[in-house]
């Protein structure tokens, strides 16, 4: 029973691991679509989206029956339940991968606009974060998820730099309402799942100190 | 021992219905705030953000004693699932207040936007999604909660209007970027507690009926 148990945890993580690869996978195609102006890819990321909330709801469910056949306790419990929310967590990710990829096709539909942003930065830095909060989570590695926490301000910085420089150029040029108003959107929705990559670098953390990072009054990880 | 549970069980609900309290307040005095250029109102918004994290804390820890220490099967375990990820939503909902308290904050320094949008319809309906999810969960009422389910399609049109006014006045009065961007940014917010206050109302189906109505083929709960 016991090693049948064991082998039930590990399967929760591969699980999520395996999750973890496809909303990463959609968040690059989402930023690649973006870059290169492609609908096709673009709507790949959105017809991925069914994948992952059928994955969410597999995870959740193997969550439940976990906890109702095993009934674990101290750390077991601690590292179900920081993976039902990292769970929680992915698809919404996932979800925003699908804003994005919309922006890019509303974009992709209109001229294109010449103005240099912060969002190709924002989108390589959130990438990161993604993939290290993720490697954390697979090697237990709490250093690796530590360097995660520090590029949130970064980001929070880089969204609203990019959304100041949007209004300047919505001043100069009003005929750019609609792509720039689709930037802005992009911007929030990197700036989104960086946060979100954090709440998973901080569940990585707790499953292996036991310490709630979370909510620390140094830091603010308000949706933007 | 099974009486303690039961005591348990409703101390979790007890606190989870206030902490719905406090974010339904959160909400309403954020858009209280918005509608009537009070940055005082907003900054109680902004200063409550700190006890919603704290109780959010609070109940996580709840949840995971009650799991270690009752090992609850069945339609409990559902329960306190479900109640776990309402916190979570609650908690998130609280974050959006925050964003619309410092949009207002912002839109109240400039000079005012001779413009009608439907964000005062939008925060209407917003609040009332909010108190019926959190009503179906006092009293277990699916009915209630499926009410909540029918209002999310008329917030995200909503939504989408709204956007689309703003970018007709943004081409029309360039000068008028500033309050228009946080006018989008209010709107987004709204639409995104609509969101969470639909996800609270699966929740409660869920805890009722054993059903899950997330991610059903004919709806769409993504963030916009």
């Amino acid at each position: 029973m016991q090693r049948h148990f064991l082998q039930e945890l590990e399967q929760l993580k591969n699980n999520i691991v395996r999750m973890g690869s496809i909303v990463e996978e959609s968040v690059a195609d989402a930023n690649r679509a973006f870059v290169e102006s492609s609908t096709e890819r673009a709507r790949k990321v959105i017809e991925r989206e069914q994948e992952i909330n059928s994955l969410e709801l597999a995870n959740d469910n193997g969550v439940v029956d976990l906890l109702a056949l095993q009934q674990p306790v101290a750390s077991d419990l601690r590292f179900i339940l920081a993976a039902l929310k990292i769970n929680n967590d992915l698809e919404r990710i996932g979800d925003h991968a699908v804003n994005i990829a919309e922006s890019a096709i509303s974009y992709a539909g209109r001229p294109p606009l010449d103005v240099k942003t912060e969002i190709p930065r924002m989108a390589q830095v959130t990438q990161q974060m993604l993939r290290e909060a993720l490697d954390g989570f697979i090697h237990n590695n709490t250093a690796t998820a530590r360097g995660v926490l520090q590029h949130d301000d970064l980001m929070d910085s880089l969204n609203r730099k990019t959304i100041n420089d949007l209004a300047d150029l919505l001043r100069a040029r009003p005929g750019s309402v609609d792509q720039a108003l689709e930037l802005v959107r992009v911007s929030r929705n990197l700036e989104r799942v960086a946060d979100l990559a954090t709440n998973i670098a901080e569940e990585v953390i707790f499953i292996a100190e036991a310490h709630i990072v979370k909510h620390s009054s140094d830091r603010d990880l308000r949706p933007h």
